[in-house]
């Protein structure tokens, strides 16, 4: 690939010259930029952002830290980051953690190593590391301490949402099926769904899943535990389990909403895509994405104004697996 | 964060002597070597890797770029590839296309900024830009060049097996929803299924869509220039549309299979979790990343026997949307 030595070579100026013109860190003579920017456009040449990234102090490299991509809400949410980083010319430097805290860990070292000039972490578990990164970080769903701004959806709202449908539905025998230990989204779901039945002195069951990518057959060994005939009322704590759950229902000879109303938990593309379409409760990818980078970005600008976490609303969107009928 | 400065001026030891550790190109005395590590270990120094690029010439960052995550086949295939190139301790660096050629431009000469030492284009369209790349790039379905390999799956195996299999469960009036033009797999996928239908003397309509990622209502308007009940057999490019598209059938009082028997092409997890759950053809994302991945190495180890293109088996996926009842 042509270099900066390449360029000096076919104009027979400095590389300084080169260099100052390129990174316009000094004066060139308006022949010369001609002549450099004539000599680059005819190599294809492009600047070395390594090159760069220690001469300026400044990476261009954004971090983007996510469990996976399996999950459809974080492969949108992971779509419109990225999206938004390569449009403002950074590069996304794109980790996977698996949930896994010790992966995390190099995550972030890799991208320590990359001197990246702003991190965000989704779900993000190894606390005391993210806390002691000297880069601007936004955490989405994990709480991390009063400096670093949290981005999460109001979970909790959401979980009582999700109970006052069901209610207002007529459900009066409700269980929820909650995410697993050690994250605080299905925590806070699993809470607001709880209190809002204690409000109505209406007693729910809990089915906890041990881990967020159960195969298939997993899923329905633990759901096999569960008599659903006993329920009119079922809350999952994101779509794409409970497009599992339904699935598996439906295999059980379960009518959908006729025996049994069920609602999830994220508004992701799969909810309108199955029949019957979910009932869900919306958290919003675009709006968690946007506001997730806008705060990075005025971190990395300097121009953030308050470290309070930002909580995006949630709204029931009501479809076709709720009703009585 | 802490510099190589930094460590040097804590141990006492010259920079040069630091980065010869970190760099581990030249002698240091033990004694010198244990301190350096203790410093590094108290301060959680983490070498910058910009400078490493230019130092070793080699940057440990390999470029992903793929059109978008929505397409659940994507997201796989990112995901595991992502985490491969993690696992062995390089950076991914992820761009996307949106299929629009000038964005995969910017793209590719973003990842030339970072000196990458590999890349893996998914449904490359520039193809001029990426046979001009002086770096090692694997190629995933669009065919460039006979130096660059592609990593395909057999569209057009594919596609004579969607028409055989709609052909052995009896259907004999059938319609392709196709992909759009410009793309080498649907194309391929096209041809397939009507070479099968000429071998029977089977006459088959296809159903051109303008673009891979239709809105629902776009989706809907161009299903209705189609009386489906002309039609016992469908096939489908691939199963996010198609599970759209029985989503639609279904709207419309098409019982699938029984009015209509339906097939896809890919088999996402999506095509699991609906019911009826889809018949489709299986390209492998786990295998398609694998081999991509390794054909790179291979390419960046200077150990690639031949550049001939990896054509990856298609399998037939019997479920629910097809079957004679």
């Amino acid at each position: 690939m042509a270099s900066i030595r390449d360029i000096a070579k076919s104009t027979g100026l400095s590389i300084s010259t080169i260099s100052r013109y390129i990174n316009s860190s000094g004066y060139v003579s308006k022949d010369s930029a001609e002549l450099i920017q004539k000599v680059i456009d005819e190599m294809d040449y492009v600047p070395n952002r390594n090159a760069q990234a220690i001469f300026n102090k400044k990476s261009g490299s954004i971090g983007l830290v996510i469990p996976s991509l399996v999950n459809p809400f974080f492969s949108e949410m992971a779509t419109i980051i990225g999206n938004k980083i390569q449009d403002d010319g950074y590069g996304c430097v794109l980790c996977f953690t698996e949930d896994i805290p010790e992966k995390e860990e190099d995550a972030l070292d890799l991208l320590k190593g990359y001197r990246v000039d702003g991190i965000i972490v989704a779900r993000g578990r190894s606390v005391d590391k993210i806390q002691k990164l000297s880069i601007p970080v936004i955490s989405f769903e994990s709480i991390i301490s009063d400096e670093i701004i949290t981005v999460s959806a109001d979970n909790y709202q959401g979980g009582r949402m999700a109970f006052e449908h069901l209610y207002e539905e007529g459900c009066r025998k409700m269980i929820h099926i909650k995410g697993p230990k050690g994250f605080i989204a299905p925590e806070e779901r699993c809470k607001g769904f709880l209190d809002a039945s204690a409000d109505k002195d209406v007693a729910v069951e809990v089915l906890e899943l041990s881990t967020d990518y159960l195969l298939e057959e997993d899923l329905d060994k633990a759901l096999n535990q569960v008599d659903f005939r006993m329920y009119d009322g079922l809350f999952v704590f994101n779509d794409i389990n409970c497009i599992h759950v339904i699935s598996y229902l439906r295999r059980q000879g379960f009518a959908i909403p006729g025996d049994l109303q069920v609602i999830g938990f994220d508004n992701s593309y799969l909810s309108e895509m199955n029949l019957p379409r979910l009932t869900t409760i919306e958290q919003s990818p675009q709006e968690i994405a946007q506001v997730s980078y806008h705060c990075l970005k005025d971190l990395m600008d300097g121009t953030c104004r308050s470290t309070a976490n930002r909580i995006i609303p949630v709204k029931l969107i009501r479809r076709d697996t709720t009703g009585s009928t």
